[in-house]
């Protein structure tokens, strides 16, 4: 089973993912924790330099950006995910596909169709079995996102604006596909996420 | 003007493209001499990673290299490509998208039609005025490579069947469009090369 998380930063992804991968593990499945972007080493180093390459890489261009973030997909799901799932573990993820069609797409200003269809070439179109979106209003991500504390990053750093316009993004995505997306609204307390989380997941596994 | 070089490793293009830059600055003509990849700062760490990444890399996904090879070309484009051209410059460009064809495409296990697809969105279908290909002998282009000297990269180290099916993609390209290519024998001097792209170059001119 393929499961992702999705929601802008500060949303508490990690949070959830961790909360269900240690409630697989301890039912006996294997679990492949993993993220994108940067979930392989290949993978690390465009990640690194898409959030802090740096001023003398200059701005980068969109489309070399979603390409990067395609590449770095294609890297992951070719050395992590699909040997994951042929295997028979769980890959619990943060960011996929989605991330790309919300963040390079709503937010930025490439056609969504192009970008989605640049990420099916990239894994095959290997869509997750359920995605988890954690919803969160711009004013709740800034907060946590302080709270979390260092520097911001080259997308957290954004305007309020492109924020608005990712969390957009998402819902339409959650809307238009329904039967994959569970959304759920990250101001819930994280045990009653978690359980929210479970009541689909249980759901979804084999013998359930 | 946007011209291309093109050819295996060791089939002369850094040597023409120098002696054409030379001969069409010298009349007075703006040039700009750059490369695929790594004609950014952004290409040139993408570049390391495709070309020497290194053994904690593993294995590059072939969708993932292409990515990354169509990453480094949109960003080349946008940053410098375009931006000489709007200006009047002539663009002098060692290995351009029928690198990506040859080497990704006929040498890989890609489909090329794909591999053409990916680098018309990156660069928006910005094709050469004239793209010269150097056509040298797997032999030629070996013994070249070793007079070089220096460590064979990635690319340079592989079999030379792989070779023999990169010429052989790249005299395809050429025959599917004649119009914009021109074919030469690597094997020719430097000077007789020389002499055959000015005469192609020179019917190319504004004013010609």
């Amino acid at each position: 089973m393929f499961i992702t998380f999705e929601g802008g930063d500060g949303a508490g992804k990690t949070t959830q993912a961790e909360l269900l991968s240690g409630w697989l593990a301890a039912r006996g499945h294997e679990i492949v924790r993993t993220r994108e972007p940067g979930g392989t080493t290949l993978g690390a180093r465009v990640r690194e330099l898409l959030l802090h390459g740096g001023d003398e890489i200059g701005a980068i261009d969109p489309r070399a950006e979603a390409l990067l973030y395609a590449a770095d997909r294609a890297q992951h799901v070719a050395q992590v995910v699909r040997p994951a799932l042929a295997r028979g573990a769980v890959v619990v993820q943060d960011r996929y596909i989605d991330s790309s069609l919300a963040y390079q797409g709503a937010g930025r200003v490439l056609d969504v169709a192009e970008v989605r269809e640049l990420s099916e070439w990239a894994t095959g179109a290997l869509w997750p079995h359920l995605t988890v979106l954690l919803d969160a209003t711009t004013e709740l991500a800034a907060k946590r996102r302080e709270a979390r504390g260092g520097a911001a990053d080259r997308l957290e750093a954004e305007a309020v604006e492109f924020h608005a316009a990712v969390r957009a993004g998402f819902r339409e995505l959650a809307q238009q596909d329904p039967d994959r997306y569970l959304v759920l609204d990250a101001a819930l307390p994280a045990d009653e996420l978690h359980a929210r989380v479970l009541t689909r997941v249980t759901a979804l596994l084999p013998g359930a």
